[in-house]
């Protein structure tokens, strides 16, 4: 079951240059990971129970310079929690709902992900994500 | 002080032609509300201890219907949580972060809000929304 909004994305050119915004409303970056495989360097703001995650291209190729370069910076996606994403992924498919991946995969801090097209999801980039033990 | 995100604005054309989506994710629309003097249509979508927010224009004059006309549907704003927006408001302006409003004003719900420009927000329209007993 989808229970919660456990980040927000957010496309930026530099997490550097971006420090001092979130710095002016009272937020902190927690930590700084890069994930080579999308070729992103990921910024954590904890804010509540919720992140702010920036997410900045490592390379012309990473799909966030894609996306910086089509749409500007600015709001990227939204991954909602889930204790059963298998459940998720097959009710989503069944009702015609188009999904980035066959199934399932292991994504960031080892958490299995899926993603919903932004065309089925209203122009929303949906993340599903489920924390493994 | 900042300390949570209260809701996910999502521009939507139709309220009716989205609620099978977050249906089929298992989420449901808790309320629907019209705010006139924004022409606009809310729908709240409770998930964990944040709200999904779509809106739907009223009318051609919505700036929602602006919204739909540039970018298309998708996610529109983040509205993050404080118990001091007076706090907030003056820090930001003191380092020079762009405010669309001279001083916080009435919202939804009755709670004081301000929106920070997407070009001071790193093309995010952040509303920070401070509750009014």
């Amino acid at each position: 079951m989808i229970s919660k909004v456990d980040h927000i994305g957010i496309a930026v050119h530099s997490i550097e240059e971006s420090r001092a915004l979130y710095e002016a409303m009272g937020l902190e970056i927690a930590e700084i990971e890069e994930v080579p495989q999308e070729q992103v360097r990921v910024a954590m703001i904890p804010c509540g129970s919720v992140r702010l995650e920036l997410l900045e291209p490592m390379s012309p190729e990473s799909p966030i310079a894609k996306h910086l370069e089509k749409r500007g910076p600015g709001l990227h996606h939204v991954c909602l929690g889930t204790d059963d994403i298998s459940a998720d992924d097959g009710r989503l498919r069944e009702r015609g709902y188009q999904l980035l991946r066959d199934q399932p995969t292991i994504g960031a801090e080892g958490a299995l992900v899926q993603f919903l097209h932004p065309k089925s999801g209203g122009g929303v980039l949906y993340e599903l994500s489920q924390p493994q033990d």
